[in-house]
């Protein structure tokens, strides 16, 4: 039997591979270019040269493997172990990813969408080791998520659990990219802080990116909490606000699942504790206290490996025993 | 081996029992007081008269039973078997319930608490026969649930879970119960749904109720209902609004969890389609087509006899084997 699997990371501009022993430890890693442009059928050879790329760098014969991982940015039928659709990858329509990558690595393949593989690292060898129950928030451009109870990723009745992003938090407000209103991100993704923001500079807010605003330059939310750290009171206050809408949704979250931990990953957590501190004051505020006090708030621990490192633990856990 | 299982309800009022075979067939029910003002000892010797009571009914020995179960109206710790808190229960806090019922009845004991039973009813037995993945809705007083994913009850790292009239629909909306603002509870329970249509004949609506309103007498969500039956256009509206709330904390189930079913049971689901068809036009408009047409809404099929039928049905499933 073999004594190591291998996780792919599938993006849209790089594929991110690494090769694990079976406690999960990181022997290798690499990364390359997807080459989306070129079509699903390159993808896929450069998928299986990824593989090939880590089992050298590890010097391990590919033979040695006893499974390989995918993670995909897009929604997936894990039963059936095909992509249905994924967005970022120009003519991915329901491929049957892991028959073919089986055929090329003769190895058993194991599908994951992105954000659940991401969430099973963390519950796997990151910042949930230690519980049964934990939720992932991934908070970037959208927001997404992944969701363990009972230490088993919750994938609902057709895959689409984990729309984390689209729990609503005030049903008559803002318009969100799903069409609906009120959705959470609508409100605390990086692109809904940047509005809220705009918004405020343009209601006569007064802020140190109040000039390249008005001069019509683009900003991002990374600038926003650069001046909030530099003392930009308008901009931690929408840093905090972003806090505190998360916090709300988490509350949501924590009356319905009551995990004991909710992870936050994704390039938002780069605000820190100007953003936990505020999610945690709503927590404290909102949330029935027996819930609260059983529940914890962390920032994820395996940032961008976690999507090769939970597409591995997948793999690992489908074909093998449990992990 | 016992060829029975029974299930205790344990209300405030009455306890209901049943006494099932092991396909979930009702053999056998009873009602009797509960009698909870004499206390905590009175309640365990009236909830095992109850089981021997239903025994004889069905006439059978209960060296015949397998176990019993009991659904409680409470906090509890199912794996310890402990009821932590019961509101409608004098004296009952930190009770052994299992233990304290094993120790007379000698029979092993299941514990769950009532939202959660009424769940496993309707999955084992009722609505949600066919679906691996559901959600109960109780809508009455307070609006509480039970959640069930891949066959197992959602019970969460505390017991805490399926609060589901505490999720918030409005981060800013009507103050709740609970102390929060916004809850789904707040807008579409019973007096939820008084309260708004009291607003609205107050604020100037016209209604076969107003003259009942303007003489200081109560009104019921049921009166409401029949008023809207009657064609009382006010009525009609409110209770189509109750249901749009429904719907919205809905979306935000279907987006989290992606299940297939959706059952609703308690005293509100007497307004039938009026309640029904905006939740699903609701449904229709803000969730992502590919969650909201897999998912149906439907009422609960067991009624009162829910508690029993889940409580017996959680015995069988702890106590023997896969149900």
């Amino acid at each position: 039997m073999g004594k190591y699997v291998a996780g792919i990371d599938l993006g849209g501009t790089n594929i991110k591979v690494g090769l694990l022993d079976l406690e999960g430890k990181v022997l290798a890693q690499a990364s390359i270019p997807t080459e989306a442009e070129r079509g699903r059928d390159v993808v896929i050879a450069r998928m299986c040269e990824s593989v090939t790329l880590v089992c050298q760098k590890a010097n391990i014969s590919s033979d040695e493997l006893l499974a390989v991982g995918t993670g995909v940015p897009g929604t997936v039928n894990t039963r059936k172990g095909v992509v249905m659709t994924a967005p970022n990858l120009p003519g991915w329509l329901e491929v049957p990813v892991t028959e073919l990558l089986r055929q090329k690595l003769r190895k058993p393949v194991v599908l994951e969408n992105d954000a659940n593989a991401a969430a099973w690292a963390e519950y796997w060898q990151g910042a949930g080791r230690h519980v049964d129950n934990m939720i992932l928030l991934t908070l970037g451009t959208g927001i997404g998520g992944g969701i363990i109870l009972d230490g088993e990723i919750v994938h609902g009745s057709s895959d689409f659990a984990g729309e984390l992003g689209h729990i609503i938090i005030d049903y008559q407000g803002e318009l969100c990219g799903c069409g609906n209103r009120g959705c959470l991100e609508a409100y605390a993704s990086a692109p809904a802080l940047v509005r809220r923001f705009t918004r405020a500079v343009e209601a006569g807010g007064t802020s140190s990116l109040g000039e390249k605003l008005k001069a019509g330059a683009e900003i991002t939310a990374e600038e926003i909490h650069q001046a909030a750290v530099g003392g930009d009171a308008l901009a931690r206050e929408k840093v905090e606000e972003t806090g505190m809408f998360l916090g709300v949704g988490i509350v949501s979250l924590l009356h319905a699942l009551n995990p004991s931990l909710i992870v936050l990953s994704g390039g938002m957590i780069g605000a820190g504790e100007m953003l936990l501190k505020p999610i945690n004051d709503t927590i404290s505020q909102r949330a029935m206290p027996e819930i609260a006090t059983t529940a914890e708030v962390v920032f994820a621990h395996l940032g961008g490996d976690a999507g090769f490192i939970g597409a591995a633990g997948r793999a690992l856990k489908e074909c093998c025993c449990e992990v």
